[in-house]
């Protein structure tokens, strides 16, 4: 094989060089803070687990996403997390297991099978927050509010769309469709899809009711400015979970709306949102297919660990994210000695306590101030050791 | 399947919850700035790679070391990394290609197939420093140091033995002993498993000269204080490249014992270094049977991506090296109202922008002030919000 072919990445695998990881490394520290200034605790979930306890509630979709490795030790199927959304909601619920709301926040990497869109990563490094035990719209509000955060910290919060909708809309509608679990799964396959005619048909075939067929045919269209909650009104006015559901998004859209954010209603998106049941919203950037933060609603995940919480939260890929953070630029000093020299050692130590960025000239080396990011160095004088300007 | 099989971890996997995980986030901090004031830039390897480029030139044991899955979209194997100083290599190597000498830093997690010590980590946060491009002992010199740094940042210097050898001592002895390469393989075996009727019976069958034999005979036994490099110097004197790396351990062994360092010799040690080349090092805490921290020489890992630089580095698990490390303690205000109150979320975000942590109390929800770290609360007064003591 030629050196070429070895070192090639596989598709949707990136390396990030020095400049950009340092402005991924800024971000990170920089949204973490954030989330710590909203009480959210920081936890680092495990890379993988047994495969049944990452899928577990998690929805069908995550599980083709997901690598499988075999344990050698127990020879039991594992999984490399492909959301951490999921892992999260289990250390709540299992590990945590506290009656208080509880904020967790997580910056790791995921692995996924493939991209989400053609060109995306299949390693988004995944930063992201999760408020559990509070099912109101107050708690829906905190996490969109700290998402605006979030990408006005990253500056992009001028340039963003964000679009809502509600899972609620379409299991309100179920709730009274008494359709089997096969007929539940091929309509939200359809919806997800919004594929026209498929829908058209699957209604023409079932016997719903009129007025569920008709908001059903109506649903994957509502899309738009906050005009479209008066529509959905009208078409949902026989379903009451639906009606709760567009209650919870009028509060969303008054509250956001005065404060400036850019808002697209879209209440039939089913599409990404594997474990969701509430309000769900994501935030796009121009000219961008794949969202640079989504989230939402999902309160029945921790079920299967034996607690129900609600929850809701969002995460982002942070080297999407950190597309417009720049890195502080160096101001270091090239230092010419050996660290044999202990005075030399003692002079350089005593410059990086004070937190000074010092390079050392290795002997014999090509020692290119500039590639080393020096503009001064530290030389030997009549009274020992100075800086002087390049 | 019961509740507690489903959220069971795989044994050598770890999740770490709240406290924790703010020690490691700020050790992680502290350490990548340290290594900034240092001159070494921070990079991301890709977690995945193709596995002959993730294996290449790495040495035979990382292959056991490494889970292996296959890429969806080209069919080709894939390894998730079990170490990152070879993808550092390479990123050096192939990726910068600069003339200068190259100081990369790194932080994020491998994978191994197995711990490394019963009751060991799968998982290890690994954190490490590269420096590619000089191959005397001043660069030896500077990473050693930089690792000590490092154990002093993490409050544990004072405790640490710092492991010195050199795989010199051993290659040096091979170049005289025209070994066929399967011969070579199988007494590197039997030195690193230290086993001394095996290496007596392979002596006793080969046609090795007497001096050869001697010293290998002695090799894995050289362990002590600074006094076994005499007794070294006696056993290769007819060995140039093992005396020239004895020259190196002398330097080292001078500038260490004069900074205080607790130093243990061991000339044989090969256990757990599969592509170096030159001086190696471990740190052992009191009690412990894996080192905090390991690294050294291995000068031909880049030859494979048609570059040969000469390297040298160290590694440590940050989950391991921060069990010292407390996380600063809370001091936040739990607030009492709603975002949907425009004065209300603008004195939360005053308060926040000044760099307060704010939690809000969630309506109907158990806001147990304690458990959400606040030991102050902000309640409506007659002129507007204002902070209380609890």
């Amino acid at each position: 094989m030629n050196q070429q072919a070895q070192w090639l990445l596989p598709d949707g695998v990136e390396e990030v060089l020095p400049g950009r990881a340092r402005a991924i490394e800024q971000l990170r520290r920089g949204t973490l803070d954030l989330y710590q200034r909203w009480g959210y605790e920081l936890v680092f979930p495990p890379l993988i687990e047994f495969l049944e306890s990452l899928l577990n509630g998690a929805g069908r979709d995550l599980e083709r996403e997901t690598f499988k490795i075999t344990d050698q030790l127990t020879g039991r199927l594992m999984g490399v997390r492909a959301d951490i959304t999921p892992q999260v909601a289990r250390m709540d619920a299992h590990s945590l297991r506290r009656n208080a709301p509880t904020r967790l926040c997580y910056c790791s990497s995921a692995l996924r099978t493939r991209p989400a869109v053609a060109g995306g990563t299949r390693l988004p490094y995944q930063i992201g927050v999760e408020l559990f035990g509070h099912s109101g719209v107050d708690s829906d509000l905190e996490v969109i509010s700290l998402l605006l955060e979030t990408l006005r910290l990253a500056g992009v919060d001028n340039e963003v769309v964000l679009d809502l909708g509600h899972v609620g809309l379409f299991s309100g509608l179920l709730a009274d469709c008494s359709l089997s679990d096969a007929q539940q799964a091929q309509l939200e396959d359809i919806l997800v899809r919004k594929a026209r005619v498929e829908l058209d048909t699957f209604l023409a075939d079932s016997s719903l009711p009129d007025a569920a067929s008709k908001a059903l045919a109506a649903l994957p269209w509502l899309a738009g400015d906050a005009a479209v909650l008066g529509e959905a009104r009208e078409i949902f006015q026989d379903f009451p979970a639906a009606l709760a559901a567009l209650d919870e998004l009028d509060t969303l859209v008054s509250v956001l709306s005065q404060r400036g954010v850019t808002l697209h209603l879209d209440l039939g998106e089913l599409r990404g949102y594997h474990y969701h049941t509430g309000c769900v919203f994501a935030a796009y950037l121009p000219g961008e297919s794949e969202p640079v933060a989504k989230g939402g609603r999902y309160d029945h995940i921790g079920e299967v660990f034996g607690r129900a919480r609600p929850a809701t939260g969002f995460s982002a890929d942070l080297k999407m994210l950190s597309a417009r953070t720049v890195a502080a630029g160096d101001n270091g000093i090239l230092a010419e000695g050996s660290l044999q020299d202990a005075d030399f050692a003692a002079a350089v130590a005593a410059l990086r306590d004070q937190g000074e960025r010092v390079v050392l000239a290795l002997p014999g080396a090509d020692n290119d101030a500039q590639l080393l990011g020096c503009q001064r160095r530290l030389v030997q004088g009549d009274n020992g050791w100075v800086i002087q300007d390049k």
